[in-house]
C-alpha cells in the first residue's frame, strides 16, 4: 500500500536531505550553533535547575504491548562485598536491562524509515541485528544543548491536561509561543506539554498511553519553517494516536525523523518545569539533553535538565 | 581487621555526617546553589560543547575481571517492523543490558560502605537485592549541573599520560589549580586529567585498568576543604591502584563517598576538553552532568557535557 | 512476629537436616537412586515423549506484579550476519533476559529461608548478590531423572481445573494415587495437576495467577511419610494463594525446601500428559527434568520431558 | 562468491528439503521414533545418570570474541525479601542476561543460512528482529530424547585431547563405533568426543576456542548415511577450525542445518561420560536433552543427560 499523496505532499515540504551534504547523519542538530549556546546561556536568570526525566523503575511507562521495550530491570551485581577481606571497606555495584525506548528518551533518525529509506537517503536495511545502526546511530550526535522553549498547550487551553482525542495543531503551537512571549528560533529545542504524562504520575500507564493527545501531522512544517533542532514532549506516542490519516500510523515521526532529520523526545516530565516557567512567566531556558551514546543505537535515554 | 589510625584520622577531618541535616541524602550536591549556576553560566564564552563520555559499546572499558560490570550489550528488539502492514512506516527499537558502573559513570553514595555504614551514619544493610538503594540512591539527586574546572595534572607534568604508580597529590591539585588560572570553590565540579585513558582510546584496556594513576588518600582533605560538588576523572579506578596503604583498598572511595558524601566519575574522557582548556587558556566552564535516574541506584551512566 | 505453633509442629514433623549429613546440599534428591532409575526405565511401554515446560516468550505467565522475576526478553544479537563476506554462510544468534524463576522452573532449595536458616541449618545470609546461593545453589542438583509419577487432583474432581479456593489435601492425594493406580514411592518425582494452567492457555493471566488452587500445609507430611523426591504443579504459586495460614504466607515453601529440603517445581504445563495418561490408564512414565545449572541459583528454568 | 563447488557437491548429497514435507520444522528430529525411544531405554543397565551440561557461570567459555554471545550474568533480584513482615518466610529470586549459544547449547536450524536459505527452502529473511526465527524456532522441537552413542574419537586416537589441527573424518568415526561395539542407527543422536574441551576445565579459554579440532566437511555425509538425528561435541566451534575449505567459513553448519536440517550441540562436556562408557565398555545410552524452548530462537541452552 503506498503511502497516502497527503503525506507526499507534506514529506516533500519538510525534507532536508541533502541540506548538510551527503554524507550528514544528524540532521537539524546542525543547526545548534556555539552561537545559539552563547545566546542561551546569556538568558539564564535564575540558575535554577529543573529535571525533566522520569526516574527509571520497574514500573515505568511501559505496560508490555510493545515486546522489547522493557522497563528497566535494575539488578544489584555486588551489595556491601567485602573485596579484600572482613571490616574492610566494601563495594555494592549494580547492572540494568532495559528497552533503550523504554522511559524518557530520544528517538534517534534510525527509529522510524518510510519506503525502505531513512533520514538523508539512506537505506533502511543499513540497520542490522549484529551492529544496530551502522549509519545515523545516536553516537554519532553532538551534545544536545540549546535554548530550550517551553510550549505549554495545555496552559493554553486552561487545562491541566489536554484530552486524548486533541491533537497539537500549528495553531496550538502559535498561540503557546505567545504566551511564552518568545519567537522559536533556529536551533531551538521545543519542548510540548500536554499534560499527558500526568496520568503516569497519578499511576495510571494505561490512561497514559492510549488514548493520547499529540502532535498534528501538519506540525513538522511549522518546525521546520522556523529550524527547530529537536522536539520532545511527555507523551508515550509522540503524535495524536490513534492517528488522524486512516491507515496511516506514525506519520509525524515519518516526517520529523526521516524527511526532516530532527529528533523526537517523549515521556519527558515537564509538570516542574511548566509551574515554573509560568510563575516566572518566562518559557525559555538552557537545555542540557545529551543522549547516552550508545553505538549504533536508534533510541536512548537521556536525563533532560532545565536550567532558568 | 579494623580499618587503619592513618584511615580513621582522615576519615573525622573529612566527615560530614548531619552537616546538611540527619536526613540529607544528597552530601556535597548541597553545596550547588543557583548561584553556583549563574555564576556559571556568566562564564560561558564560546559556547562550545565537549562531550565527555565514552560511547556505549561491547568492547567497553571492562575486561570481565569484575562478574556484574558489564559492558553495554546493545541489541535490536526491532529492525525496521512494518507494525501496520507492508509499505508503511517502520519502526526500529533496541535494548540493552550493561553494568551501571561499566562505563562513563556516577559512583552514588552507596557504591562503598565501611564500618557497616553508608554516608551519614545510614546503615549498609539499607542496601538491598530487591529495591537496591533504599536510601541516598542516586535518583534522589538533584541535576548535577555546576561550574567544572579542570585540573590537568597531566600538563602539569608536561607529559600526555602520568604513569600507572603516580598518585595525585594535593601538591598536584595546587599546581594544576595554578596552569588553571582560576580558584576552585564552594559548589565546583572538579575533573582531574591524568591520561590514563589513552590505553583504552588506544586500544589496550589492560594497561587502562592496571596499574593506573589516581587519587591519594590524601586528596580528599583538599577536597574537602574548598567544598568541592563532586570530582570525576579519567581512570577505572578514580584512585591510585594498586593502593597507597597497605592492606586497605578503596580508602579515597570511603573517604569521598562515605565520609565526605561526595559523588565520584570515573571513566571520563578529559581529553578533547585538555585540548580545548589548554588552547583557550582557560580551565573553567558549564558542566552538565545529571546521572540517569536509577531507582536505588549505587551507580548511574552519564553523558557530562563541558560548555566553553 | 513468630512463625505460629502450627507451623512450627508441622517443620518438626517433616524435618529432613542433618539426615545426609551436615554438608549436605541436596535434599531429598539424594533418594533417587540408580535402583529408583532402573525401574523407572523399565516401566516406559510406548515410548511416547510429552514436553511439560511451557514455550518461553515475552508473553509469559508473569504478570510485572513482582519485580525481577520477568518474562523472556528474547532478541536477537546477529540475523544472517555474513561473518566472512557476502554470499557465504551467515550466522543467526539470540540472547535473552528473564527471571530465572518466570517460566517453568524447579525452585531451588534456597529459594525460600524462615527464621534466618536455609536448608540443613545453612544461614540465609550465605546468600550474597556478588555470587547469588554459595551453600545449596541449583548448580550442586545431580541429573533431575526419576520415575514420574501424575496425581491428576482435577481429575479425580471430575473437572478440568479446580476452583481457586481449592487446596489439594492429603486426602485428595491419596485419591489420585488411588485413580494412578500406582503408589508412590521413594525417590518419585510426583507432578499434581489443578488444571489451573488452563488459564494461562486460554490467556488470562490475572486468573491463573490469583486466587489459586494450591498444596495444602497438610501436603508436605504426605511427601515426607512417602519419602518424595521432588513435586511440580502446574500453577504459580505450588501452593493454595491466599494461604491457608492467617497472616503466614508461603508455609508450604518453608515446609518443603527449608525443612524438608525439597524441590518444588511451578507453571509446568500437564494437560497433555493427563490425557496421556488417562487414555493409557498409567499415570506413571520417566521423568527427564535437570535444571539449567546456573550457579549459585535459587531457581532455574526445566524443559521436563515425561516419557510413556 | 559463489560457494565452491566441493561445498555444493556434499550439500546434494546430504540435503534433506521436502523429505519430511515441504511444512516441515524440526528436520532429522522426524527420525526419532517411539521405537527407537522403547530400544534406548530397555539398553539401560546401571540406572547411573552423567550431566553432560558445563556450569552456567559467569566466567563461562565465551570470550567476548562474539559480540552478543555474553557468559550468564546471574544477579539476585531478591536476597532473603520478607515480603509480609519480620520474621517471616522469605524468599530469594534470581534473573539472568545470557547468549543463548554461550555455554551448553543446541544450536537450531535458523542458526545458519546460505545463498539466502534456511532448512527445508525457507526464506532466510524469515527471521526477523521482533519476533525471532518466525521459521524452524527452536521450541517446534519436540522432546530431544533418543539413544545416545558416543563416538570417543579422543580415545581411539590413545589421547585425553586431540590437537587443535585434528580434523575428525569419517574413518574416526568408524573406528570409534567400532569402540563403542555398537552400529550407528536411525535415529541416534550422536557425542563426538575430541577432548577440546578439556583446556576450558583447566582453565584457558583462548585454547579452548581456537584452533580446535572438530568435524570434518565430509562427516555430514557419514551422519546422513546413518539418520543420525542429532550431533554434538565438547568443542566452542562444533567444526574445525580454522576450517579445511579456504575462503569457506562453517561449511560442517550449513551442510548440517541448512542441508540436512539436523540439530548440532557445542560445549558438551563429555568427560565423565566417556571415563564411564570406557569403564564400563558400552558407549550407548538413553540421552535426554530437550532445549529450552525458547520462541523463535536459532539456539538455546540444554542441560543434557546421559542415563547409562
Amino acid at each position: 500500500m503506498p503511502l497516502p499523496q497527503e503525506f507526499q505532499d507534506l514529506a516533500r515540504r519538510v525534507n532536508n536531505w541533502g541540506r548538510w551534504g551527503t554524507d550528514d547523519e544528524i540532521g537539524t542538530l546542525n543547526l545548534i550553533t556555539d552561537e545559539v549556546i552563547r545566546a542561551a546561556a546569556a538568558g539564564i536568570r535564575t540558575g535554577r535547575r529543573i529535571p525533566l526525566a522520569l526516574p527509571l523503575r520497574h514500573d515505568g511507562v511501559q505496560t508490555g504491548l510493545i515486546p522489547g521495550r522493557v522497563n528497566p530491570l535494575h539488578t544489584m551485581t555486588a551489595i556491601n562485598q567485602e573485596l579484600f577481606g572482613p571490616h574492610t571497606v566494601a563495594t555494592s555495584d549494580d547492572a540494568v536491562t532495559m528497552g533503550l525506548q523504554a522511559a524518557t528518551h530520544w528517538d534517534g533518525l534510525t527509529h522510524v524509515s518510510h519506503s525502505g529509506r531513512l533520514y538523508n537517503d539512506r537505506p533502511a536495511d543499513s540497520i542490522t541485528a549484529h551492529a544496530g545502526a551502522t549509519l545515523l546511530g545516536l553516537e554519532k550526535a553532538p551534545p544536545i544543548v540549546s535554548r530550550g522553549v517551553l510550549l505549554d498547550i495545555a496552559r493554553v487551553h486552561g487545562t491541566d491536561r489536554l484530552p486524548g482525542g486533541h491533537a497539537v495543531t500549528p495553531e496550538d503551537l502559535d498561540a503557546a509561543e505567545e504566551l511564552a512571549r518568545t519567537t522559536v528560533r533556529s536551533g531551538d529545542i521545543v519542548l510540548i506539554r500536554t499534560g499527558q504524562i500526568r496520568h503516569y504520575l497519578a499511576g495510571d500507564r494505561e490512561a497514559y498511553a492510549f488514548p493520547s493527545p499529540g502532535l498534528s501531522v501538519r506540525t513538522p512544517e511549522w518546525f521546520h519553517a522556523r529550524d527547530v533542532a529537536a522536539v520532545a514532549n511527555d507523551t508515550l506516542t509522540f503524535e495524536i494516536f490513534p492517528p488522524e490519516i486512516e491507515n496511516l500510523w506514525l506519520p509525524v515521526h515519518a516526517l520529523d525523523l526521516v524527511e526532516m532529520g530532527m529528533l523526537q523526545g517523549q515521556n519527558w516530565n515537564l509538570e516542574e518545569l511548566s509551574e515554573s516557567c509560568a510563575a516566572a512567566g518566562r518559557f525559555s531556558f538552557l537545555l542540557s539533553a545529551m543522549a547516552e551514546p550508545f553505538v549504533g543505537a536508534s533510541g536512548a535515554p537521556v536525563a533532560p535538565v532545565a536550567i532558568l
